[in-house]
């Protein structure tokens, strides 16, 4: 689709050094292609994410996905925020992320959300490499999605992710929506999130 | 170096479902080569992980990294628990990564250590594709941290890694530290973190 394929320059990082294209061309839509993703890329893709680094090996993340049609994926569609609803439905898979909360040993682990980050980096690496796309939300309520599916204590709901493969037709959109897809993406310079040997 | 290469094999994950070279093939040594890190290396690993998804686009993640033999990398350095000060001498850079706390609104933003896990999994990428290895840390003092840096309220010391090439000689590391880098990655089975539809 030719559009798409502007979209996809539009949205392509403008670096002075050079990186991976893994990352340069990954982007977060709200349209997906109507190809199904299988259930085979869903396990390459938590297989991915399973080999991350995590503190202690504590590996403090855990995954409910769901395919569009079944009765998880509308669970999962429940709990979104109102806006989210507006354009999920066009996502393939929805997936619930979860954190552990606890060590083993019981003390608190500070650092789940960011070794859940690590393994959700593995995977949209692992997506991207197959031509799929990830949308993360913190748009959902997390009460809700522990109640739906039963999480028990020690565990915390973290993100909903948009699955599906990049495509589809940005016009389907709601109009504000759809505008966002156009827009290049924006990022703070390197010399306000880095510096060497001091605090900026 | 032949051992090196054992060793690389030894750490390459044994998977079902086929996943990309560069996730399969990392893993966080305590050892790295003699080679430095040039300041145009750092530029892109941190270039990279600037475009990684964060949560309104909030961009949570700030980082200093120092250079071996400078003084910012004795600061790092000095933070570290006895245990990593055993082995970190070793890697040409150290880096403290520091979260922001809340978004600009003022909101506390929950998602701000999952973000930077986010560009934590660019900036591994990036350097995995470079033969860069990292090894991320939560045993340091970060309110240390903070004061020898005079990070501002509102920013929260998270991680420090350490960034090397990989290499080096495992036998020059403390007998406890060299067994562990000849010991496969262990991982929870994927049904034990991931489910169709359901909490497991």
């Amino acid at each position: 689709m030719e559009i798409f394929t502007d979209i996809q320059e539009v949205k392509t990082a403008n670096t002075k050094s050079p990186i991976h294209d893994l990352i340069s061309e990954r982007w977060s839509p709200r349209m997906f292609s109507s190809d199904a993703i299988g259930r085979e890329e869903m396990r390459t893709m938590l297989e991915a994410a399973r080999w991350a680094a995590s503190s202690y090996n504590e590996q403090p993340w855990r995954f409910i996905y769901a395919f569009k049609g079944s009765r998880g994926y509308e669970k999962i569609y429940n709990c979104l925020v109102e806006f989210n609803q507006k354009w999920t439905r066009n996502a393939p898979v929805l997936m619930l992320t979860v954190v552990k909360e606890n060590f083993e040993s019981g003390k608190k682990n500070a650092h789940a959300m960011h070794d859940l980050g690590l393994a959700m980096g593995n995977f949209t690496l692992q997506a991207q490499s197959l031509g799929i796309a990830l949308h993360h939300m913190a748009g959902f309520d997390g009460d809700k999605a522990r109640d739906v599916f039963d999480i028990p204590e020690g565990f915390r709901p973290a993100t909903v992710v948009a699955i599906g493969y990049y495509g589809g037709d940005a016009s389907e959109l709601p109009d504000d929506i759809e505008k966002s897809e156009y827009e290049r993406r924006e990022r703070l310079p390197i010399d306000d999130i880095a510096s060497e040997g001091k605090w900026n």
